[in-house]
């Protein structure tokens, strides 16, 4: 099962050349999720090649314009392109008037139904899930309301080994049942054991998306071991006053939470436009906590070769 | 003085890696008048090296995304950037509770004063007017409502001969009536032939700006004989029904209208993704009006070297 991210944009504020604003890609088993969608997005999907069609669930952490500019147009133009299959937004209440006028102004009817789910302001839960994955919001502490998503992949305990169950002739709809660790017992009433079928499986892939926000002690509990911790860091530490004032958080501080919530790795982001060298971020969150990957647009994770 | 259009954009519908939805940039006299502002036009001005913090005034033609899903992101960006010199909008009326909805939706302020000035749906008029020039609107025949734009330049009806009126020493609080033709008086009471001090001046210049709309005979006596008619084009002369259901013009239409008008060039655009060479409009257009520029992102008209 995949479990990728790829990064479209990784910019605090305001779009430049070669600078987009937040917006990523997180394939899970071939099932898009889009978690952001500032000015630009479409076009940096087009750019890495990844079918905006096939995105059915759009996550926006909060209403600043760097975080959702661009989803009216990647709506418009799936409109356009002739989608005919739903597209489910998560977003605070206030931006369904906001599609909604905008819809309204250009007379557009959408080809596809298009499904508005209000994240709570204050309470944290889940806000999707299917037999794959589980997505879940978390308050973050911004300017704003903002809402940071944990993105949670769901396995069966046991992986089936498909040389053994063939040769049991175990039958397909007994599938289910040995992988939540069941014995098989064939028609002769002889019992084949769990462990002949199948074999452990693999902990679940988990992903983090916490921008923007300040520094956070309540976040650790909440993100605690997840295998990518993406926690913005707009400056580096010496600004520690200015991310404070403006809702945002230095290096040393989001090292210093994916210290203290064990995870396996942090991935640096939404750079403020005054830094030109990410590595010089990366290094000063080091001093903190090992593991840094630095975001920029175009890289791809695949969270089956994270450490 | 200068007049000159600068292209940022010229897509219809759809931005993708290598085309840019509406935006021009008119400068007169050093005063911008942006165009339209499709996504990622701020983008597009800085890539030409274009101020944004120098544009005082916005037109918007009508509200379908590709003509200003990219407004939202500059105001943004110009506040950002600690803008404080005023901005007008000039739109249909609905965008302004769109602008302040997202405003209100990410709980900001604006640092400079905007000012929202609504275009009428039915009526045409002067939109604006300083010492250099006037915006009138025109009602275009799209599938929404939608206006073109007439810039037109103000000039004296005489220029000033700077060593004439120096070797009569003629104050300069008279040049005003100079520029409109009067003679000049010394202290002698020796009358001084305007002949002498000034020279005609060349004709002021005009730019008609129409896009999105179908082939409108009524267009015609508007925009008559214009320095620069910008046309859209979206489609090429085979699909003249197409065009005329979603509110368009084919290449055969809009030289139509140029030729009728005796407009001295005609400006094609706003291009239907299904073409990859804009020469095959150009070609077609041409079979009916000679002077055809074709546009394309970063180029600049200068008015003076039109012909």
């Amino acid at each position: 099962m995949s479990f990728k991210l790829t990064i479209l944009g990784c910019s605090s504020a305001i779009p430049t050349i070669d600078r987009n604003p937040t917006a990523q890609l997180l394939n899970v088993n071939e099932r898009f999720f889009l978690i952001d969608c500032g000015e630009g997005t479409q076009v940096q999907l087009r750019k890495f090649q990844l079918s905006f069609q096939r995105i059915n669930h759009i996550f926006i952490s909060h209403l600043h314009g760097d975080h959702y500019f661009g989803l009216i147009g990647l709506i418009s133009s799936m409109h356009l392109l002739g989608r005919k299959k739903d597209l489910h937004i998560h977003a605070h209440a206030e931006l369904k008037e906001i599609i909604d006028l905008q819809l309204l102004a250009s007379n557009t009817e959408l080809n596809y139904p298009l499904f508005f789910h209000p994240i709570p302001d204050i309470n944290e839960g889940i806000l999707f899930e299917d037999d794959n994955i589980k997505v879940s919001n978390i308050v973050l502490d911004h300017s704003i309301k903002c809402s940071g998503f944990i993105f949670t992949e769901k396995r069966s305990k046991r992986k089936i080994v498909k040389s053994e169950v063939e040769k049991f002739h175990v039958p397909y709809d007994k599938m289910k049942s040995l992988k939540n660790g069941a014995d098989w017992i064939n028609g002769k009433g002889e019992v084949i054991p769990n462990e002949k079928l199948t074999i452990k499986n693999s902990k679940p892939h988990t992903y983090a998306f916490c921008s923007d926000t300040r520094y956070d002690a309540e976040l650790v509990s909440k993100i605690k071991k997840v295998d990518l911790l993406y926690h913005e860091t707009t400056f580096k530490k010496d600004l520690e006053e200015r991310a404070h004032q403006t809702g945002h958080s230095t290096t040393l501080q989001a090292a210093s939470i994916a210290r203290k919530a064990e995870v396996k790795n942090l991935l640096i982001g939404h750079y403020s436009q005054r830094y030109k060298d990410f590595e010089e971020l990366s290094e000063e969150a080091k001093k903190i906590f090992n593991k840094v990957l630095i975001s920029y647009s175009g890289l791809e994770i695949d969270f089956k070769k994270l450490n």
